[in-house]
């Protein structure tokens, strides 16, 4: 299976954006891929950068949004992940994945479960936890195992959705640092970064695309200076080796991967088979005290 | 808290096994340790490399065993973490990790829960799995979650010591390469070893100890050349970084582990703020289909 990461900057509003996007998914498939990622909430800055009632205009057109993926997608006949601010109703929103078929339908969608809430990434004012909880979406393409950024630090997430039987997992992401971060922290944070996500293909014996966001965001309410965000996107194949990195640059990344590395990884180290799933009940404790 | 990782190869006789492990426990106290950590079943030659009756024989002595390891612990006032073999009723053992005071009293004791079976690793023919579950062990250094080497392969594991106030992960392990095994893929397994338990640092926001064996064993039925145990154990920081890493020769490794850097990172990334407990039921599902 031919992927495409696309690792973009914000380019300064919606119409350019989705300008820079069709043109980077139409050079994918020029090249073959079969499946396109964009980063996190790609049709906008990052504004969860801060608290702000009139950021929620953004996901007013959420439905225009999903048509004009939709469309991209038919165009181009790829499946297509966008990562778009759902509205759901008056006052209700979630950061949510939508999956589009070759044909432009939606195949399915994502709502992140895990929702971030740190200086910078004020998640929990825009969007209320996923209600969906962690389902594989089908494809023509094989099972894709969405989910997103704040997500990929739980190992339950992963689990679950390979239990489910994902074939790949698939990482939406914004992150990145803040300037006045020292480099050795910069540095622990990145790493941590992949490794982090690197484990689930180790664990699970799938593969993981992560797609980040690059560039400088400023935060327009002079509270913070602004978010760096370190892009790295990157696949790890099914045993965990990491096949494609990119740089914290825009980028564009035509990567094969071979679902049929799987079977090979599950047979060799047979993880599944020897969980004790007789004792993981307290897994859904908050805390054991 | 000062740590020493014990990594040996087998030296040939139980006898000149506990003799190296003393001495070897002796520089480490003597550089100020005050916890000692050993690889697994390190008294004798890994006998899982093939099923033989004859090896259950090795477990007879386990109550002597400990008595042994208590008092080296009490003789060099540290705690220290032994793992062996354990026979608790005719045809019935275990896998076990058992932890001593510095006055030599047993502070706990681990039975390995996930045990694997592949060729040259028959750990299913000799252990039956623990049914203590997964419990940390208070001690005078601090509540050691200790795990064993297979259990390092499943995140729930890790998340239920640190659930449980675990502070540090410790896995004895006996892990290694066939001859015949490509290079290439001697590298993915190794970096997929360190890569998941330093995942479980990152996840779970506190450090992971990790003491391999090194040395070339034969197997004496035959059947397999034998196991080339890689070593490499290594310490990784709250934080997920390697701050201690050995090669695949026999060392002592004494590492100061920060255990304050946990307040730090779990304040930086509150992960278990966020875990959708709500969600992970079918966590104890074998496979969702």
């Amino acid at each position: 299976m031919r992927v495409a990461l696309v690792q973009s900057a914000y380019q300064g509003s919606k119409e350019m954006m989705r300008e820079h996007l069709a043109q980077k998914a139409k050079e994918a498939k020029e090249q073959g891929a079969e499946l396109i990622c964009f980063s996190e909430l790609h049709d906008s800055h990052y504004f969860c950068i801060n608290e702000s009632v009139e950021s929620f205009d953004l996901a007013e057109e959420f439905e225009e949004d999903c048509r004009y993926y939709g469309e991209l997608a038919r165009r181009l006949e790829v499946v297509l992940v966008a990562s778009l601010f759902e509205k759901r109703t008056e006052g209700l929103y979630h950061n949510s994945a939508v999956v589009f078929e070759t044909d432009g339908s939606e195949a399915g969608r994502y709502r992140k479960m895990h929702i971030p809430d740190d200086p910078g990434f004020y998640e929990k004012f825009y969007f209320t936890p996923g209600d969906i909880g962690f389902e594989p979406i089908e494809t023509s393409v094989g099972k894709l195992g969405v989910l997103i950024c704040w997500d990929q630090w739980f190992p339950e997430a992963a689990r679950l959705m390979a239990l489910k039987g994902a074939e790949l997992l698939i990482y939406p992401t914004a992150i990145g640092w803040f300037p006045d971060e020292v480099d050795e922290e910069k540095v622990r944070e990145l790493e941590s970064w992949v490794t982090i996500q690197q484990s689930h293909a180790v664990a699970n014996g799938i593969p993981v695309v992560s797609i980040n966001r690059v560039g400088f965001e400023r935060d327009a309410s002079g509270v913070l200076e602004g978010i760096a965000f370190w892009g790295n996107s990157f696949v790890a194949d099914s045993g965990g080796t990491l096949i494609y990195r990119a740089n914290g640059q825009e980028s564009l990344g035509i990567v094969d991967i071979d679902l049929g590395l799987s079977r090979r990884y599950r047979r060799i180290w047979p993880f599944l088979r020897d969980r004790r799933i007789d004792a993981y009940d307290e897994i859904t404790k908050r805390f054991i005290d």
